[in-house]
């Protein structure tokens, strides 16, 4: 299983930084949607961290005007792009020819869509489809449990990834379910005092 | 009934230098989402236009981080700031108590939000309920039918705004009919060779 980082609500020099170091580690670094709409694409795009191995997702959230989103996205140089699930079915097929003529990924955020709208949108079989709980939701949410459900429900979507105060057991828990293709981890490694310490810790026990 | 003209797409130097020759005819002038994607509310906020008269919305599509970006955007200097329908229930309760808290306006941009799911939030009484069809939609739309059939089954929302392919004889039917607060035009503004003069005639049929 893969490991994604999220950076979310710091600098753009902070993240880059950050993200820089990371890179010989994991195997994702996130933008959060806080960096991208603090900073804009543009100046991400002239900051984009040099990475030899790892690839850079910008969470640009997309909900409409995705075709200009995604262009503007792949400008910058990332190598995934996030739309949401939610959005429209024009909107969807934008996205995912552009990330197609770009030769980039399509990364589906699936927060507040519903099980009708994830089944007419689950046709896209390069796409990565992320079950995402809501950062300002107030109640739990057992990933492994969410995970498994999904994949009985949609079991022709072949990339999931997984995100929503994921620790290190819940990371460890999802890698021996073999399910999901990545896991994104935010404040668990990025809020403590050493986060490529933290990020090692999560390689150990997903690999 | 209101105008809020759309930028969107363009430098930001250049719609800062649209958004103050609008000022004086226009009620609410809209930075769009590609605006907000493209230079980040750092900046924006760095080169906020400079109004005697009209309000500045900042069309963030919040989906979730909701008291975050909210926060970032009236820092910004923002009016009104936008957030989707389709997000979380916790995110919209959180971006109408910081809306509420720094003085501004919550527009909430009901695209691709189901009729059960605009029920469960149109308790917001203080909050703009945008009717608002996709950019990326292949289809039409009958803005004043629209508009007609959400008042009849929302009477309890009292602030209305209607956005998608605006023309002249639509700003105008949209007024005469006396539902909707404002109206959002982009492109039948923005894209004339005189958008100051467009704007003007769009003030004349829905005053």
């Amino acid at each position: 299983m893969k490991l994604q980082v999220a950076i979310d609500r710091v600098s753009l020099g902070y993240a880059v930084n950050l993200a820089e170091k990371l890179d010989s580690y994991v195997d994702i670094v996130e933008f959060g949607t806080s960096i991208v709409k603090d900073y804009g694409l543009i100046e991400i795009g002239h900051h984009r961290p040099a990475f030899k191995h790892a690839e850079l997702l910008l969470d640009l959230k997309t909900f409409d005007e995705g075709p200009y989103e995604f262009e503007k996205g792949f400008d910058a140089q990332a190598d995934i792009l996030t739309v949401m699930g939610a959005a429209g079915a024009d909107t969807l097929a934008g996205v995912h020819k552009v990330a197609q003529n770009r030769g980039g990924d399509l990364f589906i955020d699936l927060m507040e869509t519903g099980t009708d709208k994830i089944a007419q949108i689950s046709g896209f079989t390069d796409a990565i489809y992320g079950i995402h709980h809501s950062h300002d939701a107030v109640a739990g949410f057992d990933a492994v449990a969410t995970v498994a459900d999904f994949h009985e429900q949609f079991p022709n979507v072949k990339r999931i990834s997984v995100a929503g105060g994921i620790d290190l057991p819940t990371a460890e828990r999802l890698a021996k379910q073999g399910i999901a293709e990545s896991v994104i981890v935010g404040s668990k490694i990025i809020k403590t005092a050493d986060p490529v310490a933290a990020a090692k810790k999560f390689m150990e026990v997903i690999k």
